[in-house]
């Protein structure tokens, strides 16, 4: 190689004539003293920031922005604390009207969130209690901390599925479910940490890795995996699969089916989920009623258990919930285990829960804030999510967040601030203290019809059609999560997810685009001629535009061939005629970063249209662009004179050599 | 989700005060009418294709263009046949004077190209004669259908390490010769195959997966890799490692250092690696004198030869070759083998071996035909790369490419087309006749020396200087690939080359990058200000340009909020000024592409810019960008009127918009 480079290097001066420097033509048409001042700005920009210089001025920046603001060290504390707490902000203006507001959105929000609490425990693999634990603490540390108003914090059924379902397949609830218990909650404290860091080193990114369409296909798949969960409960069924997917669950379900059952689970479960999605029906048919599917979950359950108690159809074969722990949150501060070697897989399952948890709350946060008309800040809703759920995994918690079904039901009750979550964390603490003993009779296969009842809200017909209709690769990614979720398990969904967006990004950026460019009649406006069919071509000019922001090795090639073989192709078609291709302007505006394969193949463009005595510009290069062709010297052997700022001033250029040319024959 | 939609779609139009209907500031300045017809163009341009159609398209074209041209399927056939066999048409203009050039030109090829491939046969743990049959039929099948007029074809050194390196993963080629044979043969069939369909199906991007950069890197360590293995001959040693890293090469050295050894290989090797050396340096000083080094080769076997045969060397622990099998290439077909265990392994590595053989070939073929001034067709040279493997497989070679090394002595020897390959061929397959059994008594230790002296051609420390002086990301890959191959392996150099060079394009795609505009003054210019200092931006608008090829749910979320904090930041400071930012204008020429993420972003800002009375502009969107935006009916939401093809359009507008205001006021 570094023979050829040398043969290469030593044979230039005497093998290939080289007409840059020989003929006339490679000359600028005018002196450069004669060029417009706007037309050398190109070579005269500054030197860009180095790569790492962007990265580490943006962390400094968004590190010390309060500091720098404030000055003195007690004014920086304040203002680090009004930014951590929001509450100091708003609190001032707090009012009795408003916490009226927040009372009557509270009490809705905790007759709603009680029973899914428990249900969404019962998902969880975990005692009844630990829903109801997760709906006290993490909803008082968000009050006091997050920027969203609307948002009701608990637990939520696809964390609830996805923190299950990836544990069990370390340790099995059934038969250890101290372990089990001890591993949530250090995945709960991993999840915490991770989504504090995740804010405080401004990496909102990380939850960007799942894109729109992602979450839509992804969520739609969670909820038909828990809606197939739930038939354990609705039927009543003692042994069933740990797996997730669907052909294992239907397989459970197959057998459980053809062995003797009590059909008192199915008829309690089936009728009082009819009896919620009626209510349901009734409350969005008229708005006034809103109420009145926030509070089914919570009648169907009084309701059932009552009847449960009339009847004793406990003693018949209806399982019901039986012993649940009253009281305060225990402290669960000695059941971490930060060693041994579950560790791992409690970090990788805590950074998952993690960062699924922040896309289920911030997308709720933000659809809700944008009704309102407020902006979400990204990363002060990270570390309020991360800081209450470090604070739960100290208290018997498992991951919280923000649950789509209870922040609308929040927002359609009136909530004005985050008070409303204080409101039902209180109301649910009263609930542990008190009525923990009144659950004895109530039948799991409630939990299981309150569960169901909130899924369709999960599944987002609308919106996946919409992707459908707009961009058929994005709804490739959501249909991957979808089938990989109800196929494969919860990890395989996201991985497919993932990966297809990712693909996606890559194919986009090396799918090689190039056009050629022409101007739009009177005007100094050029575009593509596919696209814009009005554009005319000038005779004898090859204007081309790059359309890729990275000229890099796996297009280069191609953009390269491409443009000297639209030069010479017109040079064949037009041998004789007067009109052959004399100047090729190579629009590069769109480049912004260039790379040892891309100034290679510009230089080689160069090289072979100057043998052809063609005349290269280039316009407009990126910053990164313009600095790296002039430390490869591409700007000197191209010609300082033929490097222009736009489209137009080398247009001007070219026509003007022509013509000149023209005039020496 | 679907509630939070529904909410969002229901509540619109009573939560939230909309004043894109409702202001006056919303409604376009001017009538539509009364706008220059170029305004609209942005939004009449016809649908683009979809992306399938691209692809689609362009293998049809490129596969029916040759039936294109010619209509009738004689012609058709014709026109196949000189695509397929360049020979047609240059070979009607062949004449003596050329055929002396290439006369001497594949001698002197042939004088370098017996040692070396005997060498590389060596390195390929093959016997002797596989060398020199892969040195036959390769060159005369490439002769007919090549299109470079350079390259000389044969065995070279990296790809022999690769195989062999691979292949002995697998089998071992002391214990078991027949079997690694077999699957060598089987993988050279399978790298033919590999490489004709790139060919056909126009994959030539597939050779560009490995960039320039990371070549450069992987040549080097392969190099110093091979150079470590001929310690093995020039030292006499009998037993080495079959790991090809640095640190297993260097302790069997160590061990085998500490054992008596026959100090004569050493110093034969020795003595003659200077001879060649000097004789390198001769040729390079005086241009005249270019023979010298490609015979030197060729010249230390015979004399060695002759040494070892006078002095009965052998008989004192010198190692010599012993017997070459003679005679003209058997056939080899009965030994591809395509079922059993090891089928799906000899597939991978002859895709491997395809791979870095045609970046080789194509790399030293495109240097020398830019020298010449000619254009390599990359597509027609891995058809006949493919073609001659197949052939060789079935002719007892290994994948032959083009050689670094051999192809520069073609070149300077004067060679004008490709038969100097066919009379190298020719000698080679006399020497098989005639002289094998002369090889009796050369000593395997001036093998070694001709591997290690053709090797500094393979390290471009200058190349590699470069790299790091424009490109810092590049030499990361570079030298990723260098350390993977010299401490791990050859696969593992590959990967990480791939690797590093694949992230740095994701990173580049989801660096989210956007600026402000300024106008220069006295033009219609508008670029960075950051890049251009000289620019100014105008009070009371703010410009900003999204620089990122494919807005997408990566950097979607950055944009929306950067765009959103400078037009508010703007507005905060400036809260009493007279000067607010009153427009923001997006100027989105860069972004080609977008997902529903992005759209999702574009419609975030416009809203919240339409809630604080800001107007948005959006200039000259990327075709797909406006196909989507129509089909999200986003561009109805944020109005024809206020999307245009120039950023002076927009502002334009958006100047006049304030001055109405202001009169409003």
């Amino acid at each position: 190689m570094a023979q050829v480079s040398e043969f290469t290097q030593t044979l230039q001066g005497t093998m290939v004539s080289s007409p840059i420097e020989s003929t006339p033509m490679a000359e600028p048409i005018a002196g450069e003293s004669d060029r417009p001042s706007a037309v050398f700005l190109v070579l005269d920009s500054p030197d860009p920031p180095a790569p790492w210089h962007e990265l580490t001025d943006s962390v400094r920046h968004s590190l010390l922005s309060h500091a720098k603001k404030f000055g003195s060290f007690s004014k920086c504390i304040s203002s680090a604390s009004y930014a951590l707490f929001p509450v100091l902000r708003w609190g001032r203006n707090y009012d009795l009207k408003m916490f009226r507001s927040d009372l009557l959105a509270g009490l809705t929000l905790a007759s709603l969130g009680i029973p899914q609490s428990i249900g969404y425990a019962n998902l969880a693999k975990l005692d009844p209690q630990y829903g109801l634990y997760t709906s006290v603490v993490p909803p008082l540390i968000y009050a006091v901390m997050g920027t969203s108003r609307e948002i009701a914090i608990g637990p939520v059924a696809v964390v609830s599925l996805l923190i299950s379902s990836m544990i069990q397949k370390v340790v099995d609830p059934a038969l250890d479910p101290i372990t089990y218990r001890k591993m949530i909650f250090t995945a709960t404290f991993f999840a915490g940490i991770f989504q504090t860091s995740f804010g405080l080193f401004r990496l909102g990114f990380v939850v960007d890795f799942l894109s729109h369409a992602a979450i839509v296909g992804f969520m739609a798949g969670a909820a038909i995996v828990i809606g197939l969960q739930q038939l354990k409960g609705l039927l009543g069924i003692d042994h069933f699969t740990n797996k997730t997917d669907v052909v294992s669950v239907i397989k459970a379900v197959w057998i459980a089916v053809h062995q003797p059952m009590h059909p008192g689970n199915f008829l309690i479960g089936c009728s009082f989920l009819i009896f919620i999605l009626i209510t349901r029906f009734l409350g969005r048919r008229n708005r006034k009623f809103f109420w009145l599917p926030a509070i089914a979950p919570l009648l169907s359950v009084t309701l059932s258990t009552l009847l449960v108690f009339v009847t004793r159809a406990d003693e018949h074969g209806v399982k019901t919930i039986r012993h649940v722990k009253g009281g305060l949150n225990p402290s669960s501060a000695k059941q971490l285990q930060f060693s041994g070697p579950l560790l791992g897989n409690s970090a990788k399952i805590g950074l998952i829960s993690a960062v699924i948890a922040l896309a289920e709350a911030i997308a709720v946060g933000r659809s809700f804030a944008t009704i309102k008309g407020y902006q979400l800040d990204g990363n002060k809703e990270m570390i309020a999510m991360g800081c209450m759920n470090i604070a739960g995994s100290l208290s018997s918690c498992y991951v919280a967040t923000g649950s789509f079904s209870r922040t609308a039901v929040n927002f359609s009750a009136g909530c004005k601030t985050t008070v409303s979550n204080i409101v039902m964390a209180l109301t649910v603490f009263i609930a542990l203290q008190l009525l923990t003993k009144l659950l004895y009779y109530t039948p799991v296969t409630i939990l299981a019809s309150i569960i169901l009842s909130a899924l369709p809200g999960l599944i987002d017909f609308r919106e996946a059609y919409n992707i459908w209709e707009v961009d058929k690769m994005d709804f490739l990614a959501s249909a991957g999560a979808f089938f990989g979720v109800l196929f494969g398990s919860v990890e395989i969904g996201l991985s497919v997810a993932v990966i297809i967006s990712f693909s996606r990004i890559i194919l986009n950026s090396i799918w090689p685009r190039i056009e050629i460019l022409g101007r739009i009649q009177g005007t100094d406006i050029f575009c593509s001629i596919r696209q814009y069919p009005v554009a005319n071509r000038t005779p004898g000019l090859l204007i081309t535009r790059i359309n890729s922001c990275f000229l890099c090795f796996i297009n280069a090639n191609f953009i390269k061939e491409r443009i000297l073989s639209w030069a010479t192709e017109e040079k064949d078609a037009l041998e004789n005629a007067k009109e052959r291709t004399r100047s090729v302007i190579i629009d590069m505006s769109n480049v912004m970063n260039i790379d040892t394969s891309g100034l290679e193949a510009i230089e080689e463009v160069h090289k072979k249209l100057a043998s052809d005595e063609i005349q290269l510009a280039i316009v407009n290069p990126g910053w990164q662009v313009v600095h790296k062709m002039r430390k490869a010297r591409l700007v000197d052997r191209i010609g300082r004179a033929w490097i222009f700022l736009t489209v137009a001033q080398a247009m001007e250029a070219c026509l003007a050599l022509k013509k000149e040319n023209g005039h020496l024959c």
